[in-house]
């Protein structure tokens, strides 16, 4: 009988249900809108209905499991949500135990920048690495570290956190506590805000146009102005990819990862960031000089950052291939008790 | 037969060896000095001498293996040091192929940072823990990062340099390249700059009087002052503990590890550095605060961050450790390959 996982990926905004089989093959998608505002209750509902609606679908073949991605950081230790900014009232809630006792069966939940490396890692951009990290680049900065093909949890499951490293000590704040994470400066808000302080500098007419005649006025519009050559655009993604190069230099030098990989809508502006990341992180980076792809840095295995490869399905592939992995875990763990 | 290992730190001033069995029980240490300046050829040849007088008073017992910390970054591909400020001369020369030729045998070489955090798992402030990170306050600021029990190398032995994480992006140049390093705030140099600063600008009359009469002036000294109350003095350990707190921060959101161990000479000034640096964590590391030893966490794992306890021997153990890893590897990987 064929095997397959159900993957969920739980959004502030949309609800996606997805099978796949072992080899990472979609057999089936499903979108539908998450009604936030109707609760916590109805939405878990709506989810495990879903969920049910399609294992009913293939129930000639046998379900792995069930891996569910959500926008939270996830307390491995109770199953219950610490941060869920898009979810609110979801915090301090025990979402796992509550969904497996509607579903009647175990299921995997996992951070969505957890899992969005994972599908990376599993079919992505890192499909042929171990290790690697990515950095999601949307309304925050998510991040999930992945070390011998699996989600570094750390010791509660918090763990993978890189959007919240200090690049600026004294920065703007950030809704974590802190001040100048990176999340700040290269995350679609930070775009945003800092498109406002040009305009309130006056240092860009086309952007002030921009925000008054566009109803979309947001990051996309910026990049589309970085494009067409406006200077303070452009100086806005050169700041983005500044940070960006501050904080990978010091997962480099900590890490010395093969890959990283950077996604999310912010990484469509990938040209106009790529050449002060590098600038910054070759400057900063030891360890990134004594590896970087080329000559100079002489033989042996070079440090790659890359674009990510699967857009807003990667998270839907990871959170599938979560029971896939803990199957195996099993086996292996099985085959060393009897060895 | 009793087994045991051979552990050697090579430093840029001693170079100590020592015999050590496999529950970690010190057999033998003796303690050289290294003559730098007479060369690598001849400091290579008397740390091989010194390796084969330990084998031959031991040849009763069966020796697991010999491990060697150097002071510098190695590049696990060559067996080459990368950078070694300590030994002038000694990069890009193949070290371990060299000491392998001369001594007949197979030796395990790592840096010295993370020899010293593999002892303090092994024995020390770690021992109850499988992953951990070390940060060693000393000349500079090394680290060393275990995970599952093991350094991790990253993918060419180049990982684990905590010390560079970027705290201030405009701060004071590093020798490696960047600007504002944790171990420009960090170290017994940074904290030694930070005096010759306080007293150009006429801020301590006593770190003057100090620095003129005192032969010995140095981060200790400075230390001492900040103990009897000298406001410049005590600032300086303050801005130490805001650097730490930066650094750990941004540790502790990417990695969640279960413990932070802080050693090296600069850590003797624990109770000076403290208060800032947790002042920090907890202010920029929502991790920290929902993992934070006390009540308002809530339960589940707690956060350490505590000081070394092995002092200048963490590095010896954890070189001697370093071969009776590759063996239980080696087991482990026959079992699971006859599973």
């Amino acid at each position: 009988m064929p095997i397959y996982a159900i993957g969920v990926d739980l959004g502030g905004t949309n609800l996606r249900i997805a099978a796949v089989d072992e080899r990472g093959t979609l057999l089936e998608k499903t979108t539908t809108g998450t009604q936030v505002v109707r609760g916590r209750d109805f939405v878990i509902g709506e989810m495990c209905e879903a969920i049910r609606a399609t294992a009913t679908k293939f129930s000639s073949s046998t379900l792995a499991g069930i891996g569910i991605g959500v926008p939270g950081i996830i307390d491995m230790d109770t199953g219950m949500l610490r941060e869920s900014p898009n979810l609110p009232g979801w915090a301090d809630y025990p979402v796992r135990d509550e969904i497996e006792r509607r579903l009647g069966t175990k299921v995997i939940l996992e951070n969505d920048a957890n899992s969005a490396a994972l599908g990376e890692k599993w079919l992505g951009a890192a499909r042929d690495y171990d290790d690697m990290l990515m950095l999601t680049l949307g309304t925050g900065v998510g991040g999930g570290l992945v070390l011998g093909g699996r989600v570094w949890h750390g010791m509660r499951g918090m763990a993978g956190e890189p959007g919240h490293i200090t690049v600026e000590p004294d920065g703007p704040a950030c809704p974590c506590g802190n001040r100048g994470c990176l999340e700040q400066f290269a995350s679609a808000t930070a775009v945003l805000r800092m498109a406002r302080e040009a305009i309130a500098r006056g240092d860009s007419p086309m952007l002030v146009r921009s925000s008054e005649e566009d109803p979309e006025f947001g990051a996309k519009v910026v990049y589309q102005m970085a494009v067409h050559g406006d200077h303070a655009a452009r100086e806005i993604f050169r700041r983005v990819g500044w940070a960006l190069g501050i904080g990978l230099a010091d997962l480099i030098n900590l890490l010395n990862l093969p890959i990283y990989v950077i996604g999310g809508g912010v990484a469509n502006a990938w040209d106009a960031f790529l050449p002060a990341l590098l600038e910054e992180v070759r400057k900063r980076s030891f360890v990134y000089r004594a590896t970087a792809p080329g000559e100079s840095s002489g033989p042996g295995k070079k440090t790659i950052i890359t674009r990510a490869l699967l857009g807003g399905d990667a998270g839907l592939f990871g959170a599938a291939r979560l029971p896939m992995l803990l199957a195996e875990a099993t086996t292996h763990e099985f085959a060393r008790q009897h060895a």
